[in-house]
């Protein structure tokens, strides 16, 4: 990939970095700093989930949401427990016993800063606490909407989702996969809590079936070019801007060991013009910032 | 500890029997054999959950349940929510970076029979089961039950409850706790998951707060005897009937090295008491299965 000079525009830049801030201050909030005895799980937690991420699935949700004219401060806790599950998922990631990566945007992984055990017990009360978000009433006051985020949180990352995505990872390190077993690890992997994170607006919003698939739709085709955009910066991408060593996925089954980075690419752009044209039923200017998520997500250089 | 002779009563230990076959055939439906590529993590799941445990959790689920006349199965998918989430906690626990226990109910333990990474995924996909299991249609048709099931069994677990129960048992391998942190400890780290057991019935049941309140009276109680009693018995038992070496513990901070093996059993007897004393809000008829079971608790050998 020739590295694009191209970026976020202002606009999207902008709505990305006060969803940032408002998100961290969500997040802060919710895992309050202590000085009781158990401190340390309180800190691990909070350095994994506050440690400069982009927030990419937190503006999903909010987007998504406003969409629908959802409150934005519900919107923004169900942004914050896609956050923690995610930066559960990349702290059980970074153990020794399964990436053994040192380095996490920039900084050391969280069993570096702290030990294996903690950062083990950190991701464990991440998961928990991504569930005990979404379930409570002050993120939505209808329980069936507080049930349904549940549930499908719960699908996204458990068995059929996010460790079984894990799961074909783990043996796509000894055994060779095609092209659509990749598509479906993947998809499992991070795709289905993208899904989730574009989704949630729509069941914070009550809406009807046809606009909760279209943005699940969008999601899927995003997921995957998010994923592809990922591999190719694996490959090629700069280490000091990704703050973290490039090739830690060359043993593994890829996009790019599969189909070579050229036709990755072509392959993430087409993904997402196809991302961008299931929010055609929606007013265009609820979404230009979703579309532009989709252009961004081709064009990251991190 | 003179070690007693008492066991169950016939009555209880057949409907505990009982228990434990339906909560297994529940759990393998929960958790289908699968031949796609990902089959590892679906067996290790199997493996650990149904590895031939006592179901104590399941069957206070079960039988508060029975207090409120509501429907088995629906009883028996919260048990089995509740299993899962128990073993998630023990195949972590055993991981060699924690307690590194190499056998569990006399079988390896998981990490052992699989390898490490399959167990940390297992154990992260048996979280994720057990909210997906309380927070589906199926579990109740009240969408309001099922957001508090959903909200009470990520508060028992998370930050606030097991997972800072374990902090704190990490904790105590290097600094001296007084007998109100063990306390607290393990309230935490046992002790609010056995008091969601208990209440899930309660909630299942749509009961008044003061019904729910006694169960979770009872379970407190109960819950405290329970570790009482496991710490005597990791100093003093037999380690063929419980299936595991003894003496693990001895590092840590327990009731038993606190405040020696004949204080510590006059405390569980004395939890035992008035953990029966709790139900006496409920038509005895309905009880006395929970108020065998704790002296079950104090009782027990393995």
């Amino acid at each position: 990939m020739a590295p694009s000079q191209r970026e976020a525009s202002p606009k999207l830049k902008a709505a990305m970095e006060e969803c940032k801030d408002k998100i961290n201050t969500t997040i802060e909030n919710l895992i309050p700093e202590t000085d009781m005895t158990e401190s340390p799980l309180f800190e691990a937690m909070r350095y994994s989930v506050l440690n400069g991420g982009k927030r990419l699935r937190a503006f999903m949700v909010i987007e998504g949401a406003k969409i629908f004219g959802v409150n934005p401060s519900r919107a923004r806790r169900v942004a914050a427990a896609v956050e923690c599950m995610h930066s559960y998922s990349l702290v059980h990631d970074d153990l020794p016993i399964m990436d053994n990566a040192d380095m996490r945007r920039g900084k050391p992984a969280l069993h570096k800063a702290f030990d294996e055990q903690t950062a083990l017990l950190a991701g464990d009360a991440l998961q928990a606490l991504a569930f005990e978000i979404v379930s409570s009433d002050e993120t939505h006051e209808d329980p069936r909407v507080r049930a349904e985020l549940a549930l499908q949180l719960a699908s996204a990352v458990g068995m059929n989702g996010m460790c079984c995505g894990q799961m074909l990872d783990l043996i796509g390190e000894t055994e060779k996969f095609d092209v659509g077993t990749i598509s479906r690890l993947q998809r499992l992997k991070t795709g289905k809590l993208i899904s989730f994170a574009c989704e949630a607006g729509a069941i914070l919003g009550k809406t009807n079936p046809a606009h909760r698939q279209a943005l699940r739709n969008y999601a899927h085709n995003l997921g995957l070019a998010f994923q592809v955009t990922d591999d190719i910066l694996d490959f090629e991408g700069d280490e000091e801007e990704m703050g973290k060593p490039k090739g830690q996925d060359a043993k593994k089954a890829t996009f790019v060991t599969t189909m070579g980075s050229d036709q990755a690419r072509q392959r993430a752009e087409m993904l997402v013009g196809q991302a961008k044209m299931h929010l055609h039923v929606f007013d265009e200017h609820r979404v230009s910032l979703l579309k532009e998520l989709a252009d961004y997500v081709l064009e990251r250089r991190q």
